[in-house]
């Protein structure tokens, strides 16, 4: 007879649920198309694929460092140099087994139980989960369009008085699922607000390069105290490779070796040596980038004509937030619905909202444009 | 100004700062022998890299369901009908980002903080480490010559009744650092006990395939409730692939789903479909068990001979874990002084065994023969 843990009745990823049962029906034989997951339907550039061939002949894909091989946290260090004009050291740079890890490692080295940490509502799903597991409180601020879609200082404020100090505060920019992004004005404020009230400021930035309004911002450039987490999945198509890194301040680098030693002992090492060259492949990756432009602006037209409000900013990563209140007051059955009867799959709001997601749905655009017109004709005959 | 969590003070994993330490001055250009992490020499099977290299010429490498994809799972099924005789359904696997994996997701999913799960002393240093940082207690206990250097029912009553009920018990056969193998008698002993008391059974079974002595009994054939982490670091020369399993009571399958899915997404996906490859390649495994079991009677016959006292019966895996009392009241300092001094690297007995760690130290011989006998040779003119 097993007990299972208390804290192993979290909720699911519900993108991960449908991203199953969508592979389930693919191999039944089922012409699945998938707006579920946010995954690049392009591979990792040519030549990281052949930086991962060439250690293949040699070989020896060993444990590395805890923090990374050399090579790549002086690529990711040089990076923030070329790209923000950010001095980093490689010292300060952690390599971790995707952003996954980064986000485990930052609230494990930062936070104890009981600690509250704000975080957006809509939002990525692992954050909360990931916390409730940890056991630390994820305090969830409601945005929409009267907040501009993303945290101010006054909203900080006004949870920290409601219900209690506040340790941390998590944000992405480009946001999942909305899409926003946030201003170097506001990051700026936020991020003053944060130094001046002892709350570390954490920044989930693995949607830089995916921006298609406002320019990005480091937080690295706005404060030496955040801690910032990135991800070679999104930009550089390498999700399945599992490869990420996070730009420490220095007093907490040594803590998250530790940690990481017992919990990862290192990324994976055949991903680390891909990853090296993955930075230099930009120009092909800006050309990916192009079609996520384009799979945009069909979601765009096509989303309200068939009877979904688009409801985000989508300046940013590759998703459609929409409104679904029209034809659904139960976004994971709506979901599970379109999947079995038309075969395309796309992400309960509620994964993102536990409020107020069960009237919405989350659209990625990170695949091909002819299966993205596919998907809504289909959504749109399912629908009429 | 950072402050950092109370849980991230948890004890290094000194074997990976020893690592670290000995890449560092690799890259100096000094001679490093390693027998410090325990670390295959040779690579993975040519047949792995092989499935590796064509996976990427697609190079569609992708996150996958968070149990793995089917054909893995179900070849770590078959895998334990022909090595075992023992019916596992590919349902109940688990795959994971190596054991490592294994080992979080387990205690996660089992235990919540403030639960008591024995281990062995001296034992794996990162199952110690993970709880602490899980806010579980570790019960260490000491297990040396009288004992058989493993558990036994008597032991965990006793345990028990010193300290409070006992939720699990995690347990490697062959064990880290001392080589025991459990013998299948004592093994059922401890499960029947562990099931008439409703303690979970973990079974590490990471060493399995690497026994010199006695067979490799799984716990699966003996329960049906027995947790049990395996991976493909250690007898298939995977360590830096970062790929394990886990083969879980059917009630913990769906737990283990849910929290991985935010936690790890899913294991890398060029190991997974290079592990599917590594189940056939015993025979090549085999061959490379064959230096092991020169390099283990190469450290029979020498460390003794050199002063070191054996302190562990070498039945299985690839260490040598002696007693260094009389070089040492302090391994730590040892080892870092034989790293710098004449670049061998072992690793530490404070990492196995906290309280009596400090006159013991473990060699790994996972290496090739010439560098074991190099490395000895250098250890001899140091110490004489």
């Amino acid at each position: 007879m097993i007990h299972t843990s208390k804290r192993s009745g979290v909720e699911p990823f519900h993108a991960m649920d449908v991203l199953a049962l969508a592979n389930k029906r693919r191999e039944q034989g089922h012409p699945v198309i998938s707006m579920a997951v946010g995954q690049p339907a392009h591979p990792a550039a040519p030549v990281v694929r052949e930086a991962a061939r060439r250690a293949l002949e040699h070989g020896r894909i060993g444990y590395t460092d805890m923090l990374g091989i050399p090579a790549l946290r002086q690529k990711i260090a040089d990076h923030y140099q070329h790209r923000y004009d950010v001095a980093v050291e490689p010292e300060r740079v952690a390599v971790t087994t995707g952003s996954s890890a980064g986000f485990n490692l930052a609230f494990l080295t930062l936070f104890d139980a009981g600690d509250r940490v704000a975080i957006t509502r809509p939002g990525y799903p692992a954050y909360r989960n990931i916390m409730a597991m940890l056991g630390l409180e994820a305090v969830e601020i409601a945005v929409g369009a009267e907040s501009g879609y993303t945290l101010s200082a006054e909203a900080l404020e006004e949870a920290a008085r409601d219900g209690g100090a506040i340790s941390g505060v998590l944000l992405a920019s480009p946001a999942n699922p909305t899409g926003t992004v946030t201003s170097r004005k506001r990051l700026e404020a936020l991020i003053d607000y944060c130094d001046a009230n002892d709350i570390v400021f954490l920044s989930d930035e693995i949607y830089h390069g995916l921006s298609f309004a406002d320019d990005e911002t480091t937080a690295l450039s706005l404060s030496e105290s955040a801690v910032v987490i990135n991800s070679f999945s999104k930009y550089y198509c390498m999700t399945g490779w599992r490869i990420g890194w996070m730009v420490l301040p220095d007093a907490l680098v040594r803590p998250v070796e530790r940690v990481g030693q017992s919990l990862y002992i290192s990324a994976p090492e055949l991903s680390q040596i891909a990853a090296c060259a993955a930075l230099d492949a930009i120009d092909d990756m800006e050309r990916v980038k192009e079609t996520y432009r384009q799979n945009a602006d069909v979601l765009r037209e096509r989303l309200p004509q068939i009877g979904f409000k688009i409801a985000s900013p989508m300046d940013g990563a590759f998703y459609a937030y929409v409104d679904a209140s029209r034809f659904t007051n139960d976004s994971m059955q709506f979901c599970r619905n379109m999947l079995t009867s038309i075969n395309v799959a796309a992400t309960p709001g509620h994964d993102f909202d536990p409020v107020d997601g069960h009237t919405t749905v989350r659209f990625s655009f990170a695949g091909s444009t002819p299966e993205m017109v596919e998907g809504l004709d289909r959504i749109e005959k399912w629908l009429t």
